[in-house]
């Protein structure tokens, strides 16, 4: 199929891009020493994240149990679900998953990690345990050196866990000093902060500058959006996902209506104005979105669209968006050559 | 199982409000002799679609062709989706379902209006046709009685259409000047506006003031959300919908972490502040969201919540939290009594 015949709303990914992506980052952390450990909440999709470790990462990030699940079953071994996993039912999957595959998971308080060790512990598993400190996203995260050294030492002492290092999220300013204080905490006790997690696709290219860091996870890199556009991280040009849609009403001459709503789109703004880049009229404003329309403002465009046109939206947030498909399109030289369910789409528990 | 056992995120339906939802606006509907075709995009779920048409609704309505195609399967005869349908892959499905159900749909200009004639008449096949006007929403929909008036008069007299009435989203004190009208200019040329629809949860109990109004399209309704709570259409104690959440991380006394972010409730505020209302706490601010986490504040909050506590929210908007989820949890008397797929869950083509 020609790539101008797909059926919209769909998402659609530029293949070439994709793989340029890919190696693009691979390369930089390689350069620098930095283990590339990329998170596939961004894509959901099993064959994109064997194309990261086929590159080079050496496993993969999953933000949730379900994404877990979903990776295991596709034949990835060594993933880090970066969450709190509290309860009965999770910690029964989570034991399930770590006899499967390496499974490393993320702490922040002694109720995690004294229910990550009895779980552990009753069933024979060893799990790896990064000790979660906030740089100031105000998320989760221990708040000082202090608790973060405390928790590290609670999780080394505890059966069946193992103190493997700290995560945070974002990596800026603060990870340094944060990381230089756990270590010296730590290290006299004969502990080692082997790893130094951190993510964010919009600072990835300053992780050189950052010495403490060991592993990246940056997630939105293998697509780019608006956001990361906006943030620098990115071209146009690299960007490789973006909503096809249609213009279905054009009730006024300023006003276009597309077929591409919050329930494509999403409605996360992060900061920015307008609910996504029209790639035929950048001038235009989507301003506003119903679940299944989406509202545009062409005033400021030289030219208008018809009704029947099919117009390209780079969205703010790839992540949401690709989040709300059941299947992303792959496209080269104008035409498919793949189409992906979004395996691991709301996988949110 | 019973409720308190269901594991979090989820998103969860009181089943006895449910039903007493469905059937206290019946009643309404019936009383004023107002037919009622419910918008199943808030569900997305073919049981739920057939508890509105046992308890009197005539039809149901669909945003989207992948919508009715769910439904069609399951057995639903009669479907109004209120959408410009455009293109040859979609004029396909159109007619492809026509021939198994009575498919009405609307249109806002004569570009939908030849392609669905076209279609139809090719096909031997019958398309009732509402023309869509526009009440001030500024999303599809002619913006004067005489554009309507004349879309009316080319759908009337092209093949394999009829002209079946009026649409708009939401009713409002421009809806009936504008029908008042457009009355007056088809019916001396032997028209007849047969159906007047609109839509709206917020303001449905205001359809009885309005005697142009002669079909309701209400989709949150039956489960209701914090903005047709704040809208006063509903009490809280009739809303049937929300998210059960776990408090994964307590990383300071004032501030609290779920794990259900923008990928279980949607970035959608409609107006609010926040995020959701957390009913075991409503003086706690859900400030923000991340994907998978959502940001609590709870200083304002006597009693704060504990690591592990599970807590109710009423999400901002129902709809698109419903989306996001693979299935719907239905519960009555403290036991989980049905697990639905959101069958028509991302059917946005």
């Amino acid at each position: 199929m020609i790539a101008s015949e797909i059926e919209t709303p769909a998402a659609v990914v530029d293949l070439a891009r994709l793989e340029a992506n890919i190696v693009r980052f691979q390369k930089y952390l390689d350069k620098h020493g930095i283990v590339n450990r990329p998170h596939i909440k961004t894509h959901k999709i099993p064959e994109i994240a064997h194309m990261q470790l086929t590159q080079g990462a050496a496993g993969i990030t999953c933000q949730k149990l379900g994404e877990a699940e979903v990776m295991v079953q596709a034949g990835i071994r060594d993933i880090l679900v970066p969450y709190n996993i509290l309860g009965v039912q999770k910690l029964n999957r989570l034991i399930r998953l770590a006899k499967r595959a390496l499974i490393s998971v993320t702490a922040d308080s002694s109720v995690t990690v004294l229910g990550l060790s009895a779980a552990a512990h009753e069933n024979g598993v060893h799990i790896p345990v990064l000790v979660e400190f906030d740089t100031g996203l105000k998320r989760c995260g221990v708040e000082t050196p202090q608790l973060a050294a405390e928790l590290a030492t609670l999780v080394e002492s505890s059966p069946g866990l193992q103190f493997a290092g700290l995560m945070t999220y974002p990596m800026n300013e603060n990870t340094g000093p944060f990381v230089e204080e756990v270590r010296k905490l730590v290290e006299p006790k004969g502990m080692e902060v082997a790893c130094v997690s951190v993510g964010g696709t919009h600072c990835m290219w300053e992780a050189h500058q950052h010495r403490e860091v060991t592993e990246y996870r940056a997630g939105m890199y293998v697509y780019g959006d608006r956001y990361t556009l906006e943030s620098g991280a990115m071209t146009l040009e690299q960007c490789s996902f973006s909503i096809r849609s249609t213009v279905v009403s054009r009730p006024s001459q300023e006003r276009g209506i597309l077929d591409a709503g919050s329930k494509s789109l999403s409605s996360d703004l992060l900061g920015l104005e307008g609910h996504g880049l029209i790639l035929e009229y950048p001038e235009a404003q989507i301003y506003g979105l119903s679940e299944e329309h989406g509202h545009v403002e062409f005033s400021r465009c030289d030219s208008k669209p018809e009704i029947g046109e099919v117009v390209t939206i780079l969205p703010n947030h790839c992540c949401v968006a690709n989040n709300l498909f059941n299947e992303v399109i792959g496209v080269r030289d104008g035409q498919v050559e793949v189409v992906w369910p979004v395996q691991a789409r709301g996988a949110v528990l």
